[in-house]
């Protein structure tokens, strides 16, 4: 294939920003590529993704690939945006990594991005412990919080989905609670929300907000077994 | 270029909805390819737009396409969907008139769909009338409640949009004002929700609405020389 076929016709990639909360911190799932080859080559860290199939819709693969990852059967997938600035592929370690990995040359790549939100529970794949961080696993969950320089434009995908997600939040409440525990505190959900904007909240203006909001209901059921004043729990009710 | 290399790498588009009010009926932009061939072997209206160039990003195609169909120096340009469905390129006519146009053999395209407002004025290019329906003009405003059969998915990509611009104005209030005349009618506001959600909206209760929107001002400016009783304008506050 000549440079100019390439030029004209970018690669075609889906990358899927999952969310995750685990009742403290916010957290998204990164695959890392096989480590083959040195580390410091390229920054090995990136959204779980892949190239298009031939005869796959856009909404299949992303489907696919979060299915794959997550393990679970229905999650939540939703188109964000298609990113294709001929600089996402400026960065010559991640055009060493991507052509590595599918043994071709590689001129541009556009990627729809797309988001995913679920709750991480005990049960949750990728979860890190000393272990898994010992054995250098190929997925993990990391707090968004606190990124390392991603693969391509990935950090760029996470900051603009974490906007658009704090723009949704404000219209339709249900997003959130998505990734919320079952029944949760004030104080978790306030962390959430403090995550999503990355801004701070006041913690007295936020439980008077929690209170005054129908969707959030009070159980008659407060914390067990915790040093600080046992905090009471809630449900959301959609 | 061989056929897995094409299903590999689909060709990638930009598409623009480019949404007008006249102050009565909401149309949408089309353009025609050019009449070398009998109409009746292709769908011959779709949307404004191209396959992506060399070293241009998506959002600059959008700008370029819209600027110069329009010749608007500042258009609103956003970013509505992707468009990757494998059944895109299923209709023959739409293969044999891209494949005629590019002079390349189609297989999959994946089209990045954009979203553009603005008022259709006297000055407005393009404006159907009777000399240029007679001569078969490149581009034309369509109503958009009364559309043929278009090139590709472009009809299901303007529904999609409306559906979506529809949502957007509940949360967003200036977009549509975006279309509308400078001063207008509550009929003429009216009409244009109408045709955005393609519902019919009660005229009483939308205009006690209308009165009760703090950005929507009255003007001391009645409509003149009319045979039903002059309405009132307003204007918008942004």
């Amino acid at each position: 294939m000549d440079k100019d076929a390439l030029n004209f016709d970018p690669h075609v990639s889906v990358d899927c920003v999952i969310l995750g909360f685990d009742g403290d911190s916010l957290q998204v799932l990164l695959s890392r590529r096989g480590n083959e080859v040195p580390e410091e080559q390229y920054n090995n860290l990136k959204l779980p993704g892949r190239l298009l199939h031939t005869d796959e819709d856009l909404d299949e693969a992303a489907l696919d690939i979060i299915t794959s990852v997550t393990g679970k059967r229905h999650p939540l997938v939703k188109q964000f945006r298609a990113y294709g600035s001929p600089s996402r592929t400026s960065n010559p370690k991640d055009v060493l990594w991507l052509e590595n990995a599918i043994k071709q040359k590689i001129g541009r790549i556009v990627t729809i991005s797309y988001l995913s939100l679920m709750r991480i529970t005990n049960r949750t794949p990728h979860r890190k412990d000393a272990e898994t961080q010992a054995s250098y696993p190929d997925k993990a969950w990391y707090p968004v919080q606190d990124l390392p320089q991603l693969a391509f434009d990935h950090n760029l995908i996470i900051q603009d989905t974490l906007q658009e997600l704090y723009r949704m939040a404000g219209q339709q409440p249900q997003m959130l609670f998505e990734m919320m525990p079952a029944k949760f505190t004030a104080a978790q959900l306030r962390r959430l929300h403090e995550q999503v904007s990355g801004k701070k909240i006041d913690v007295r203006n936020f439980a008077k907000l929690v209170m005054n909001k129908p969707y959030i209901l009070p159980l008659n059921e407060w914390e067990q077994n915790v040093s600080h004043r046992a905090a009471r729990f809630y449900r959301f009710k959609p």
